[in-house]
């Protein structure tokens, strides 16, 4: 059956993110989509942001594009231009290697919710704000004079 | 600006289907997004499909990962298994070489709309219920035989 079965696919708040960065994605609760669905061109995670969450910490992938479709909800879109607001029927891109760090937040009072396509692994990730990068080879997060959290 | 100006690309509604099988998705009026976008890693495509609008004939890709997410409207995916009505935050997927021909139609009175994500070509795509297949290496539609539209 193509139709996803949402509600088959336990929903989790993992990340591999070190403290204190982590406390700001708990409320970011995801469903990877693609191994599920059997895909393996892209990675696909349908996501919902409580009030407060993040996405992700502000960042940009160097080997990586990034769409996101709003479903449900409001959401502020975060990269160098500003804030922009995201409302159902929006879509943003994130292109590889672009160095505009971007992530998307909601403020609002209610869920919101999209899916995020993009590939099964990275290879470098650069935080902006933060002393942080995600290396691939390593396997990690670093910080940015390379040690290790 | 990573927030896609969707009014600022053209939806066109061209196909490359040879006739009588383009009329079914002449109510398919679609925006490519990743040309505009700068998105490399896969193609995405906005799609408004109008009342009685196929978004293809139903097909399967032989190389080629398919993912829709409904934003708006009704929609019905047609699929071996049936029809099965598609609303605002389903997600529907379609591995690559499945076997399982499908398509969406708008059998509403409204417009329709999703988001589709897959790759920029494909080398070989199959029409189960109509005598025409997608061959990459020619470069056009061919009937079963091998020859030419």
């Amino acid at each position: 059956m193509p139709r996803i079965d949402l509600d088959a696919i336990p929903a989790v708040n993992t990340t591999g993110y070190p403290a204190p960065f982590a406390a700001d994605v708990a409320g970011r609760w995801y469903r990877r989509l693609a191994p599920t669905a059997g895909l393996t061109d892209f990675g696909a995670s349908h996501v919902v942001l409580k009030p407060g969450a993040w996405s992700a910490q502000r960042h940009w992938h160097e080997d990586e594009d990034e769409l996101v479709v709003m479903i449900s909800g409001e959401a502020v879109l975060v990269d160098d231009s500003g804030e922009t607001p995201l409302r159902p029927g929006d879509v943003a891109a994130f292109p590889k290697n672009d160095g505009n760090g971007h992530c998307i937040r909601n403020d609002s009072d209610a869920d919101c919710m999209f899916v995020a396509i993009g590939q099964a692994t990275t290879r470098m990730c650069h935080y902006p704000d933060i002393d942080m990068v995600w290396s691939g080879d390593a396997g990690r997060y670093l910080h940015r004079d390379g040690t290790p959290y």
